[in-house]
C-alpha cells in the first residue's frame, strides 16, 4: 500500500552563483533537507533595481524537495542571509511527489 | 485557431543516476512520452531512510512533457521497476503548455 | 515588512536547440524580462506530428520568471516567430517567489 503512495510536497528551486555552492548546501542540509539536485547553469539577472551583477558565467541552480516547513526555513534562511548579499533567486512549487517519506 | 491554444499537461521530473539514462529513456519512450528533456546534475539525497548512496556525482534529471495517463504510467513503471532498486526521485507538476498536441 | 514577501510570479521554461541562444535571449529580454536561468540539455521530441528532429544534442534549458504580462509576451513571441520554425518547447508553472519586485 505504501508503495503507492503519491502526496504533495514543495520543490525548492534557488539559482546564484556557483561560489556558493558548498555553503549553501551545508546550510540546506542543517535546515532538515533530505536531499538536493544541482545543475551548472549561466545566466542573467539584477541584483535590486538597477545594476545587473549576476554576470554570465559559473551560476548553479538548486533543486530542494522537501515538506512545506523545511521549505519555509530555506526561504528565511536565504532571505535573511543570503538574498541582500548574493545575485540570487529563489521560487517554489507545489509537486505529487512519489514516495513522499522520503523527503521528510 | 490552434495556434492561439495553451492547455495544462504534466510536467514529470525524474533525478536518477546516469547509468540508468539509456534503459529508463527507452521504457518512458515505449509508454509513449512524445519526448524529454536530460541535463546533467549532481546531488545528494536518501535511498530509504538510512542511507545516503546517492553521490555527488554522474546524475541525470530528466523532465518529460506529458499527459495525465502517460505521466501515471511513468510513475508506475518507477515505482515498480526502479524505485526499490535505485536511487531517484520523482515528482510531477502541472504546467500550462503551447500547443498540447505536441505532447499527445 | 518588504523582505518577507513572497508572491505568485509565472516560470516560463522553454527547451529548444542550443543555435538559438544569443536571438532568443536578446528577444526576451526586450519583452521586459529581468532575468533568465539557461542550462545545457539533450533531448528527443517531435517537430509537429510525425518527423523527429530535435535531436540529442545541443539543446538548452531556459527559464524565465515573470509577471503574467510578459510571460504571455514570451509565450506570443513563440508562438509566432520560432514555434512553426524551430524544435521547441514551452511550458509555463506559476511559482512562490522570494521578493517579488526582482521580477517585474
Amino acid at each position: 500500500m505504501q508503495n503507492t503512495e503519491t502526496a504533495i510536497r514543495k520543490v525548492v528551486t534557488i539559482v546564484c552563483e556557483g561560489a556558493l555552492e558548498a555553503t549553501l548546501l551545508r546550510e540546506i542540509e542543517s535546515l532538515g533537507a533530505r536531499g538536493y539536485t544541482v545543475t551548472d547553469a549561466r545566466g542573467k539577472g539584477s541584483r535590486g533595481r538597477r545594476d545587473a551583477t549576476w554576470g554570465p558565467h559559473a551560476n548553479i541552480r538548486v533543486e530542494i524537495v522537501c515538506g512545506a516547513q523545511i521549505a519555509r526555513a530555506i526561504i528565511d534562511l536565504l532571505r535573511e542571509r543570503y538574498y541582500d548579499n548574493f545575485s540570487m533567486i529563489l521560487f517554489t512549487v507545489d509537486a505529487e511527489v512519489l514516495r513522499p517519506e522520503k523527503f521528510d
